[in-house]
């Protein structure tokens, strides 16, 4: 961190050659901003939505640790910050290549070809000049990887194994993610046929759903959650400032995580396109919080927080396959719904006895076909039936995969904790450490 | 998410003609950087500064948050995300071209004209190249008016009622803020009268301080704070941390929220006054942290945290009107005054029974006019007179703005919880939901 | 925050020019992109990379507040906000130009020079075209310094006085690390001798470890925490989702740490070797932190959340001083092995009887002495040699200097609260303020 590098003192000499004629022929060496602008600001667009998205896995911990109840809370932080860390090796050693095979059947690229970044110091005329570096953009995937695995998570809680829920981790962003994700973004059946999933309500959140409710399925609801006869216990979380704080920081990120989804930031119209996504997903967010809050006033006749926030976070998921086409109006409705959803499916998932600890399944899997359906209404390219298409592809896929995994997982480690160990919390019967040890329980 | 956008084969196009000639010729489709490159890099600085101040909502929130005792969390989390979302909202329905209606009679713009954006991929000749895009400026605009709310927010803790509280919001952020804000920086007759107000400490800071300055004393301070005979209860907040956190999440956002009001990025003067800007805002909430650390330690004999919180925001609040003019050590002693104002006008308010819950008019209201009047020592087109009058008509308007509507509100639907509630606290009586349920109370 | 600028306006002129000739004879009186495009990028790595370490300030109020017992938590809050204050104002009255002096000695440059930023809307001509703003700069090189103090404060929490632990802050902010880092930083003879610590395991880390042992020692253990017959007793952290907060903010942190310490952005190698750094850095932190979940459920059965927070900042860390040139696989390799010298010195310090609360001592300096070894696997400009000479500069006089130091205060003011005070905690005894009033104590 010396303040004068090489690179710097290279810049001083390019700058030194006022005249126009000197300044072409330094341009043979190094070539000038329109050549190389739109790479640098498609790169730096990477670099910040990457870290915005980053940032979303301390937002998932904080809604899951927040939604849950405190004896679990331990467990909670302990698996998203673990299953951030394996998506990250993950994604290196298998997922990119795979996700992103350049020319491939269509179906599945390459297994086992690990991520090489640019060399240090590329030179623009081994750059991709036309795109970005590629760290940049491996970066920016394998954050959003992660986000799926964090769904799944929040689902499962207070239930869950440590380590049968890491080993589907590593299967999920591995294999399963980056397979069905190759399909759309690596060019792969469902690109070509039309299928239309701008920063991926489908791809990335209702892959993450699905695997969430296979796993709910094969584990089971909480023990006490619902009565033979029916009945639902609420089990409320245990810290509602955290998960408030969460909320707020899955909102941060998703600017990142839709705004980046523009790829291109070096032109007037992409960087103009990526502040109109900001707009249009920030609108999405309020729409669907707003709708939550007044609908849970209506229904129950008291507003309810948690309601909120699933339901910002819907309209959040609700725009992610379209943020860029619709108006600010058009975000306002398409989010709403997103809202209503989240407000009426969280019962119905009780109703079925599906145990979904802080309502990931209506947020990202119910608002995400959504959304993907609602491409239809701003994206003249889109088509219903399309659309259709690729939800069942990425249902059907993702959907069995993890409801094998799960089984064979259950099979041969088990992937329930004993009843103890549930009832008396997973912190202090699996991990011997609570996060709370001074804050008597009431 | 494709990884080759259709942008990104343009580009590959361009670069792919490395001659002179050819380039040039290509400039007449795609102008160069020399010609788009501010327009970019402003529009970045709103999205980036945008999503600082986005994340402002959430400082608040963990602020008030915290502030607050354990029985009200749940509200005030409630509260922060409603009110962001009705900003977001509103602004978008009415205020942002109500406060920049370009040419006007200096008062009051046109109601009722919903921000429109860019088209998809703007073209450069359709593009504002001599500022940035109308989605980025937007955004920007917006999270500003939704600090403004939070402000009120916070005064009025722990005893007003949801949806009367939300009701204001729409007003301030839909009406008030908007035409007030006009007045300076859409070009009105504050602006024409030069008043100079950088970032907005009487803009935004101020007017959130008389709005809720107004509601505080219609709303009446909380049940037993003050005796008949004048003694002052303290109630201390919950949550230091959460606190403290939220002062952190603040000072972050007011890099996005001072350096951002350059409002250009594209020269080497403006980005180095982005960068001057960061500078001396640091320095301004690091001396205003200082100083009442110092104070508090010298008037009673302990330092204070919530005052050191407080004199960091006052710092901030101190130097927003002016961050680009001074020097660091101007920077140093505005900031440290703001401190000092802190200190001194919290007690002052509870002697006239002012309950402000977490001294939100001490460093919005008080430090904003000493930091609107600060502005003289070193930006010389400025004024004392015209800052005062400034401060005065912001005052004026906003204060009995603001009162009329508390007023009507109280008359027509009461502000007020009931006895009850307000002594079990507003999370079980209003939401039926506790942010702590399994801590319990000391 | 006029929407039209007198820059806009001048730019809008510019881009009026629509023929070449004319844009050429504009471009002498203002300079084209690929002039003035690096140092507009670099000036906005500083202040984006700067905002994200200065954001590292409450991730170690977060993380240090987490795991403290809950009777010290406003203590390390109002410490954490102070030093990151105290920092700001000494780096910029002494610390910036006595790290940076320019042409001098290698040793110590001239102290009492404050720093002055460039003048507002400084001119192209006037500014440093091959690097940066003054203004970001300098704000970057302060955060950093605000992250040596950081690392003391979590060492020696609940049981140091606050005003001598700030007596402490103000030598190592405005003296000790400014002279030790322009050995480095500063080009002074280390740098000279060819010493190689890229974003500062040890101009950074170690220093703040270094210093932190030196305190640790000086101050000795928590009564109660090791018996006479070396049996430790664990004080367990009051609050582990805070913990997990912190570590993610510091891990978000780290982008601008290393990333902006790449000290440019305006070309394609500088913009590429800026998110190959990104993903690096991620990398290093992913395989500290499976590292030591695997470890500590290996060695004790059950995997240890807080060893696995320490493990990914010691992944951090360890990659700190050569973010760049390694692979992913090297950044894995590196960063797990980070993560293992954690998990087996923390219990090596307790047999010491050395008592460091939040394990700063192996996540910094332990780990920093290991990155700055590891510079010479992937980097072939240093040599083993060098960097143990490099390593031994800094421990011999960071060391030494603050041992000083911490004796003369101990002589002179004390350093360490009386017992009462301990057993009761700081926050009573000193600041008369809980940060949980509400929550009582199991």
């Amino acid at each position: 961190m010396k303040r004068l590098t090489q690179t710097g003192l290279a810049a001083a000499a390019l700058i030194a050659l006022p005249q126009l004629g000197l300044a072409q022929e330094a341009e043979a060496a190094a070539p000038g901003f329109d050549e190389i602008g739109p790479y640098i600001m498609t790169t730096l667009l990477f670099c910040m939505a990457g870290f915005l998205v980053f940032f979303m896995a301390a937002g998932f911990a904080m809604l899951e640790g927040g939604l849950v109840r405190s004896k679990n809370v331990t467990m909670q932080m302990t698996k998203n910050i673990a299953l951030y860390s394996i998506a990250a090796i993950m994604y290196w050693f298998m997922g990119f290549n795979l996700m992103y095979p350049g020319d491939f059947n269509g179906y599945v690229g390459s297994f086992f070809s690990p991520t090489a970044l640019d060399p240090v110091g590329v030179a623009a005329a081994d750059a991709d000049l036309g795109y970005a570096s590629i760290g940049s953009d491996f970066f920016f995937q394998l954050v959003f990887v992660a986000a799926t695995a964090s769904i799944v998570s929040g689902a499962l809680a207070e239930r869950i194994k440590l380590w049968p829920f890491l080993a589907f981790v590593v299967l999920l962003t591995g294999v399963l993610y980056p397979i069905s994700g190759s399909w759309q973004w690596g060019g792969g059946w469902l690109s070509e046929a039309g299928f239309s999933d701008f920063a991926g309500s489908t791809v990335v959140h209702s892959v993450g759903g699905w695997a969430a409710l296979a796993g709910a399925i094969v584990l089971g609801p909480r023990l006490g959650k619902y009565d033979k006869d029916g009945k639902v216990h609420p089990m409320p979380g245990s810290n509602l400032a955290l998960a408030t704080l969460g909320t707020f920081i899955l909102w941060l990120g998703w600017f990142g995580f839709n705004g980046g989804s523009q790829l291109a930031m070096g032109t007037v119209g992409d960087v103009s396109d990526v502040s109109r996504i900001f707009a249009n997903t920030n609108m999405a967010a309020a729409a669907g919080a707003v709708t939550a809050l007044i609908l849970t006033q209506v229904m129950y006749k008291k507003p309810d927080l948690t309601m909120v926030l699933n339901g910002a976070l819907a309209g959040l998921v609700s725009i992610t396959a379209e943020p860029l086409a619709p108006t600010l109006f058009g975000s306002l409705w398409i989010g709403a719904i997103g809202g209503v959803i989240v407000v009426l499916t969280v019962p119905l998932l009780d109703k079925l006895k599906i145990d979904d600890v802080v309502g990931a399944i209506p947020v990202h899997l119910f608002a995400g076909i959504w959304g993907t359906i609602a491409v239809v209404f701003y994206n003249g390219d889109a088509s219903l039936g399309t659309q259709l298409l690729g939800i069942a592809a990425y249902g059907v896929f993702t959907f069995i995969g993890s409801i094998v995994v799960w089984f064979i997982l259950k099979a041969v480690f088990g992937i329930r904790v004993d009843e103890e160990t549930e009832i008396n919390g997973l912190d202090m019967g699996e991990l011997g450490m609570e996060a709370y040890p001074e804050f008597s329980k009431g």
